[in-house]
């Protein structure tokens, strides 16, 4: 089946069923569970990052742990991502990554050495420093979690929760990559980069956040480029009109993915974000000229949906009124 | 057999060959994987905080996880700790706790909402917010990791590291508790207590840095007050001897426990710290108006080793020419 034979049904169905999107109903749970007010705190859960005012500057704190399963299959990998999602928690709120701590759990001493392998990559990959952390030699089940600080000037920032109707919504992902070997869902665009081009794409975002010219903006994660888009929309409470065909995409079928496939994935290097129209044409430069496909995939309305469309068929993957991806 | 009856001996190795001693040592060998030089990070590995340098003032990042027995047999307790542990972290380097984010991996809702209980009523007690973090909602463990922001003026952070032969060294203990009813080598002193109590006890260290009392300090965890004296010893290049009879305890016999038990036990609110002598009424005091027992329990010297003595007899814990506790 060539890729392009797919229908917005069949996309909704993917994603709606996706794991990676499922699996976040709970946090609105938790969120009122743990949320009490703090007058520091300017923006907190629905964010890559929280949100610190700290004088005229922010503080930004985010934590992150890897899916167990890919401990399992390739521990330098998610050693590898754990860093790696931390440092795009902060770039995409237009931030600088300052410095990481991580708590690993590890049942052997080879899986132990191959995690800190994979993190010390990315971490010099990257130039963010793991500066302490807590180690549990002797658990019964392998898990890394990394928690990332970030600074930025307070007005710079940019958040999930701004979207605003008549927006582009833009999507940037490095296209040059591979599915990688031992994770078919994740889109590896990194781990054969030069440090100075990863550099260069993961400051894309703190530029764009300096010069204003986004109105809200998240990196892709394991949601996958719709499933994220549709975690902005709810939290800007907002809706969406995205044309799939313009979802930048690899060449699926040589890869032998399908599209439903491609749009779950994580993307390795990749950010969803909105902007005025009068912005577009600047946004998508400056992804390109780091290497990265940058295009205009929908725009933002107020009927808080997210509608799917190929042509002239369409559909609502999800309808906010209803329910959120997220509950918070 | 009563609490007193104890030897340096077995003290000695009932220290020595305790998990929360033994299992510090795996983490000398993920630092040297991790290491790498950074201008902006002042201090890191073997500090309860990484220290990293943001203008004038310093940016303080730690993480902590909780033992995964802990998450089985009290998911309150250990949701109450992993907020705990972090605050005592930044407390314990004289600074101020400014916000946290957690992992929380669940294999049952029954469980997150026990966590979440406990992470609640300790973040509300000592009014340090949970900004964020990430949420496995359908793992097949469970895990509580939680990192920790905070803030302090450069000159005023106190460091494990900076122990000078001839202090004086100072535990502090609140000595009202319980055994916790679900794990009995934690010292429940806080679950009692007032939030005022709480935040007046734990913020005697940041007054303390400010007033530059201290030489070294550390809160006390896992490895229990002398486990806890020997890494800030190993960390400072130094030896020390310890005075067994001048340790806080509480009325051991009523509690059915032995020496040896309590020197090993996590006593909820402690710290060990090292002052010049002419510091040492200052620093007691302080803290005994927060209502802890704080008493000199020894001095340090160049030996780089930790020696302990109860009368006329003595032995050599730790010898740090031949191994370390965590071998950083």
């Amino acid at each position: 089946m060539a890729a392009d034979n797919y229908t917005p049904e069949s996309v909704a169905d993917a994603v709606r069923q996706y794991d990676g999107v499922r699996r976040k109903q709970a946090i609105g749970t938790l969120v009122r569970a743990l949320h009490f007010d703090n007058l520091d705190v300017i923006a907190s859960y629905g964010e890559d990052a929280a949100v610190i005012q700290n004088g005229r500057t922010a503080l930004l704190l985010a934590a992150d742990g890897i899916w167990n399963k890919l401990m399992e299959v390739d521990p330098y990998w998610a050693g590898y991502c754990a860093i790696l999602v931390n440092v795009h928690d902060i770039a995409a709120m237009g931030g600088r990554p300052v410095a990481m701590v991580d708590v690993l759990s590890a049942s052997n001493d080879q899986l132990m050495s191959e995690v800190s392998r994979g993190m010390r990559d990315a971490a010099t990959a990257f130039d963010v420093p793991v500066v302490g952390g807590h180690l549990h030699p002797d658990a019964p089940y392998n898990v890394i979690d990394v928690s990332i600080l970030g600074v930025a000037e307070l007005e710079n920032i940019i958040y999930s929760s701004t979207a605003e109707p008549g927006n582009a919504i833009i999507a940037a992902i490095d296209l040059n990559g591979r599915i990688h070997p031992s994770a078919p869902m994740n889109w590896d665009s990194v781990t054969m980069k030069t440090p100075e081009l990863l550099r260069t794409q993961i400051s894309v975002m703190k530029d764009l956040g300096e010069h204003h010219h986004l109105t809200a903006g998240k990196d892709i994660s394991n949601p996958g480029v719709i499933g994220t888009l549709g975690m902005l929309i709810e939290a800007s409470g907002v809706g969406a009109v995205v044309d799939l065909t313009a979802i930048p995409c690899p060449d699926l079928d040589a890869l032998g993915l399908t599209f439903e496939q491609w749009v779950r994935m994580y993307p390795g290097m990749g950010f969803i974000m909105t902007a005025d129209q009068s912005q577009v044409d600047t946004v998508c430069k400056k992804f390109r000229a780091a290497g990265m496909a940058a295009q205009v995939i929908g725009t933002v309305n107020t009927t808080r949906q997210l509608t799917l469309v190929k042509g002239d068929r369409q559909t609502v993957l999800f309808n906010f009124c209803a329910e959120g991806i997220t509950n918070i």
